[in-house]
């Protein structure tokens, strides 16, 4: 058994000033902005107090989109389940895997980002 | 004084299948298939019954992508501040106003899609 759920999304921006880009999404969505992490600082969280979401402001070199995040407590079980649902694996990075759904839109399979994950998430047997 | 609040995201899916895309994007979030609508029946809901969001996979005829939805209850307001904040009008859609972020993302101002969105959604005075 393993569990696994939408975690939020990342908002990935061709930009030389993320902080300018997670202000502009900060203010649009009436979030906060978090704290910068990641190697070189390429991400900036925003607070979504009210649903919990894990929202990430990236900077990125390719064009600018919105991805979506899958966590889960098992990333190899998880990417199987996707794989059956017809999901492809792009590449490993770091603890996750970008992966490609059928429809062709990249999404990331990390572990779990919310407190109360282990209590929401689907179970898969 | 109007409010807005990010809504969810719709799930744009270059297909001829909207049924098998939605069956996929469903089992990969954990999410039930809801009802079919739109114009043409050119969107299905999923259903989020843990955080509430909006979210609907979409056929389109462009490039697969994932754009963030921003409800609120006063759209001409809503995309006038979006706009002070560096956003672009694209063009205007039945009920809806299709914007684009600093950032290049295309994204949309729609009515208030939510139940809780009076109590929860931000205000802007």
């Amino acid at each position: 058994m393993h569990k696994s759920r939408l975690a939020g999304f990342i908002i990935d921006c061709q930009t030389d000033d993320l902080g300018a880009a997670a202000a502009f999404w900060a203010g649009a969505l009436g979030m906060g902005v978090g704290r910068a992490s990641g190697v070189a600082n390429t991400y900036i969280q925003l607070d979504d107090p009210t649903r919990n979401l894990h929202i990430e402001v990236q900077a990125v070199d390719h064009a600018s989109r919105v991805h979506l995040d899958i966590e889960t407590d098992d990333i190899e079980a998880e990417v199987k389940r996707l794989e059956a649902l017809g999901a492809k694996r792009i590449k490993q990075l770091h603890t996750w895997w970008v992966m490609e759904a059928p429809t062709g839109q990249r999404f990331c399979v990390v572990r779990p980002q919310a407190a109360d994950f282990a209590e929401r998430a689907n179970r898969w047997e």
